[in-house]
């Protein structure tokens, strides 16, 4: 089976990305030299998940610094460019603030090598989180199973988060399908979680967005499974918008509904939904996609990138450390 | 304002039909001169919308014996012909047994004009309808409403029914923004509802399907209004796929759904919705768009064109005759 990876790695302290925008269609990779490559790259989702962005905030301070960006000033300045890229993703705030963090007692000249060391430290850790939440989840997970967007390799980097435990679970013969929907406005289940899907071999099948609810109805999904980009310490948790959706039907007709996301994910300073703050992107996203559009010329249009799913619909939160088994009685403290 | 008509009629027997799927692009015009040509527009949604297909279904029976179809069994023949384009709008079904019935006492040298005379009265009877569910269902709505598909004058060839009650609202200043979502996998939303609130000139905010959950938690929706194109006789009602997500997101925020349709979408024969066939459309509709396609070639899709929302999420269902408040407790008997 051919491995999925959203980026590469040297030789030396060199970056690039697969360009997930242009998925499943072609492979291009984008070399970053320069934190607004990176940047850009972020904003416009050629690299994305919540994961992953975390992995590219550490990533993006080590090219920052090897660029020159050496004193605590430049690195600050590195770092609110960073964060400002997408303000729903908690774990690219997490991963600026440790490499901050890590370069403060520094002198200018060490502060890349140890930024590198850094995000290498990072890249590392997301794979043993994946290969750790895809050993706690796998057994939820038995016969069919429906996710949203991408919570898989290309997301995070390693295995992927809900994708991982549908993988691990498909390794252990426990699963049968995966049904992916479409997740517009971007797409990412019908380019990228089918792409993934199809590499590893577990059958797939697409649904368009509004499909989700009769194939539950129709009692043909085992269980439903996203990752996360924020969660509240209630366990309150954002996610593509379109995820709430898919919640109130997995609880309406009986389905489990999972969360896997790893503890960086978990943001202690929001106490719960309402306090997570949520991207709202252009309107052009909304009645087209690519060359293609079918919406009146310059129709308004609602297009936030995430929402909540209140902590009361979620069975359960699964992180790299504990399952949160019931999490709106139980809490997520554990973790 | 310029009126939206799906089809024209005369001068004579003729029937020219709006070509829907080419909206909001092109405004083409097909005509209809043999059966079999109504039947391709009718599978392929070139003409759509559960009440237009009652007119369609009279008409195609009215076309069918002028172009020589005029015994019994030749008219059975145009009858199934008809039903089989599409199994759940129950209207369709109605209008051709109606013209069945029309036709049995009379000679085969008689029939074209008897037909062509009780498809006009069809079409008369949804222009009288729509007014009538209109202003029945336009006390309901105020402030901002969302709706779902399209079941405006294009649905129906009057002035809609959901559609028909947010303009009448609207032209009585009780609206101030309709919501439209895009509809996948067709688009009906975003291409045809937008159309027609655009030539109306109501304010008009287009979002994904994924979105309608985010935007009724933050409040901004005063109601959900949708057709429908079968209701059983408990009220349960099948609509346009999507539109069950849209009354579990109205019932857990608060936010009423109605469903508007004549008296001849109620189905006393269907107990239920589980009684209700579902039609289930081409993979092909899903993972793409036009000329763009998004997922990896060859992908399984799940496909339906309708979903079943239970009775008890349902505010009320407006038709010409009653509004049926609370159909899960009071039922749908009296009309």
């Amino acid at each position: 089976m051919e491995e999925v990876r959203p980026f590469r790695l040297g030789p030396g302290p060199t970056l690039k990305i697969l360009d997930q925008t242009l998925l499943p269609e072609t492979e291009t990779w984008l070399e970053v030299e320069e934190l607004e490559t990176l940047c850009e790259a972020i904003r416009s989702l050629r690299v994305r998940g919540a994961p992953l962005l975390g992995t590219m905030g550490a990533l993006g301070m080590a090219i920052a610094a090897s660029s020159g960006m050496t004193t605590a000033s430049q690195l600050a300045l590195a770092g609110t460019a960073l964060k400002a890229t997408r303000p729903t993703a908690v774990d690219l705030e997490w991963a600026v603030d440790r490499a901050i963090a890590v370069a403060k007692d520094l002198s200018p000249t060490s502060r890349p090598a140890a930024l590198w060391e850094h995000a290498m430290a990072i890249v590392e850790l997301r794979d043993r989180q994946d290969r750790a939440i895809a050993e706690l989840g796998a057994p939820l997970i038995s016969g069919t199973v429906l996710t949203h967007c991408n919570a898989g390799a290309l997301a995070t980097g390693g295995i992927g988060t809900a994708l991982g435990i549908v993988r691990v679970a498909w390794e252990r013969g426990q699963v049968e399908r995966c049904y992916c929907t479409e997740t517009r406005p971007l797409l990412q289940g019908a380019r990228l979680t089918t792409w993934e899907l199809t590499k590893i071999g577990i059958p797939t099948t697409l649904l368009p967005d509004t499909a989700a609810g009769a194939l539950m109805a129709s009692g043909a999904v085992g269980a439903v499974i996203t990752g996360a980009d924020r969660i509240a310490a209630n366990g309150d948790s954002a996610n593509k918008v379109g995820t709430l959706q898919l919640a109130l039907a997995a609880a309406r007709h009986g389905v489990p509904f999972y969360i896997a996301a790893p503890t960086s994910t978990i943001d202690r300073n929001s106490p719960d939904g309402a306090s997570i703050p949520i991207e709202h992107r252009a309107p052009e996203e909304v009645g087209g996609f690519a060359n293609e559009r079918w919406a009146p010329e310059g129709i308004e249009a609602y297009n936030p990138a995430f929402d909540i799913t209140p902590v009361d619909l979620i069975t359960a939160i699964i992180t790299e450390y504990v399952v949160h088994k019931d999490p709106s009685r139980g809490g997520i403290a554990s973790s």
